[in-house]
């Protein structure tokens, strides 16, 4: 081991072997006017809201010397109420969960179903957390592929379950960093496959459901107990600091992260802002009819642009196909220089662009047609 | 599988096997006059700190569309701040790292350095949570014992070290549930002894380092790369609703933290109620002082009262030896019945008492005096 501090590296710590020479997952946060890369909501919350918040902190804090609800009871309830309002399918206060961020959803269902000795399956592109989540648990992970368009496909994701054998299968719809929502049929034929093969955890990570052209997928936990749909607060509610995830599932699935969790994970102070917020439902979501419509237009115009676009049902569209010399990583470096940071997710040829305020994706657009003149195909 | 909802359990649910027939972790919470069984400051934060958090707090959500600092950078150079002024230690920022609790930052280390296929040991009776961790990263779980009096014996713990070649060694200190601390040779010694094996992650456990007599081990971790201090803002800063934990550890240490924990783990609110505690440490660690005294009490008390009592350099007292046919449950129902709720953490014969306000303390010991006439040895 070298001697001076400055030497040592994470490689000469006994760390897991496969840790050695990896980089922390995330994207690159730079200091630049358009930043459109983390799919995060431009509009801030409402003054009203903010206000609330600091109401309900405030009685929080109150009693920040007690452990939290460990069971996050009322915050559970008024996810559920949320869940039936919106999907008109109702939900209990027992079929939810709530955890820091659907990442943190995502490691418990995987530390109760995935982990040593079990394989956990995705159709990539997609999320890249699922399978980083995965390997963290123990999982093995599958990556399975998608169709044209980077659709799914019925009969590949049925030969793929056979082939793998896999005990969790991700859907993720509208599937990021492509955009394009997963139809019901589709999802229930994976289902299906998966539980022929043996009882199977599909999760369906609707992420980005607010912002669909669809329904919810939720309506298809009934009666399936290995179902779980995921979902957050980062995007329609417009609070991804606030790191708020859950899960609607049988309220068996419930008790079995419950075995896993570890207690009091979710603090008093993030319980009681997502219940400012979801207070302020109506409000926060006016703003995902404004970024549908902006999401809408700027496939319109990337089309229009000379850009091949992936349909999308998300608050963020995936371009391209950058198949030039120096790919889609030359145009990421291109706009970046127009002071524009998109996202490059390693799909070979594309980038991804959330949509931002009418006034970022302007920039944005002349960013890439300027760019569309000087990039070399 | 079982048809009707209401007979579907976790056990129906593809679960890991390990799983199956499992409760939740976590002490009974029942609403009692007394309760003294978390190890809680019964000190709410003054008034003036909670208007603080308010103004911190209303300024994050301002910004809450936006993804926290995933580095918590600010957060961790004001831990970095405290552990320097409190311990003569200096500490850089790039020494700490902050989670969600110490549960999870004991989580991260133990997925970067334990998991599958690797073994972590501890001395029991100790934090229970430190095994339970272990087992939901796939880490084996070896659990060695402790000499006369709950005490680390150094021999004791070279042995269990030879014998079982861990990757990760837990040391709690004061020890959790028993209350005692760990002199620093001694921790030298199981350090020195795990490394002459191979090289091993010595996990120092300091929840409760602010309520002892001695002093932080923590000027340890200079020239010792594999030795880390954790610690929590939930004891002596009053803020277990907060869920605060840290560690301070050589940065290649808290690199390699960076390559497992979810991306962007700590919400903005709670780095923003966190920052706004540690501007009034002085405020907080005065009931620190109160707290002790009140500790000292109880074992003198307890010990008229005729319990045996462990020496406590927590803000908890474990006490007993109920050994009668009933067992230390037998106590805890009793006192209990008269509106005292203490832990019972599965060691025979004891049971622990957290320290509470004087009123609290006099309530508990008026009940074990007449729980000691009804209890039958």
């Amino acid at each position: 081991m070298p001697t001076g501090r400055a030497r040592l590296t994470v490689d000469d710590l006994p760390v897991r072997p496969e840790l050695r020479g990896k980089s922390p997952y995330g994207a690159p946060q730079l200091d630049v006017p358009v930043r459109l890369n983390t799919n995060e909501n431009p509009y801030p919350l409402p003054e009203e809201l903010v206000g609330r918040i600091a109401e309900r902190v405030t009685e929080a804090a109150r009693g920040l010397n007690r452990y939290p609800d460990r069971d996050a009871l009322e915050l559970r309830a008024a996810l559920a109420r949320y869940l039936t309002a919106t999907t008109g399918h109702p939900v209990a206060t027992e079929s939810v969960w709530a955890a820091n961020g659907s990442n943190e959803v995502l490691q418990q269902l995987l530390q109760a179903f995935g982990g040593p000795g079990r394989t956990a399956l995705g159709f990539e592109p997609s999320y890249s957390m699922h399978g980083l989540i995965a390997r963290g648990t123990g999982t093995s992970w599958v990556a399975a592929g998608r169709g044209a368009d980077f659709e799914l496909d019925a009969g590949t994701a049925r030969r793929a379950i056979a082939e793998h054998r896999p005990d969790v299968v991700f859907v993720c719809t509208p599937n990021n960093p492509t955009g394009t929502a997963v139809p019901a049929e589709t999802v229930l034929a994976v289902h299906d496959a998966a539980q022929q093969v043996r009882p199977t955890l599909v999760v369906v990570d609707e992420a980005y459901v607010e912002f669909s052209h669809g329904t919810s997928l939720l309506p298809l936990i009934e009666g399936r107990p290995n179902l779980v749909v995921s979902r957050t607060m980062s995007k329609a509610f417009g609070a991804a600091g606030l790191r708020l995830g859950y899960l609607a599932a049988h309220p068996a699935v419930v008790e079995a992260v419950q075995l896993v969790r570890l207690p009091y994970h979710l603090s008093a102070v993030t319980q009681a802002t997502a219940l400012a917020a979801l207070e302020h439902t109506d409000t926060l979501l006016r703003y995902v009819d404004r970024l549908r419509a902006e999401r809408d237009r700027l496939v319109v115009e990337l089309r229009a642009a000379g850009c091949e676009v992936t349909d999308s049902d998300a608050n963020f569209v995936q371009f391209g196909n950058f198949d030039g010399p120096g790919g889609a990583a030359e145009v990421w470096r291109l706009l970046l220089d127009h002071g524009v940071l998109v996202r490059d997710n390693g799909v070979p040829g594309r980038l991804r662009v959330t949509a931002g305020t009418p006034e970022e994706n302007d920039a944005f657009l002349d960013a890439v047609r300027a760019v569309m003149k000087e990039y070399d195909r």
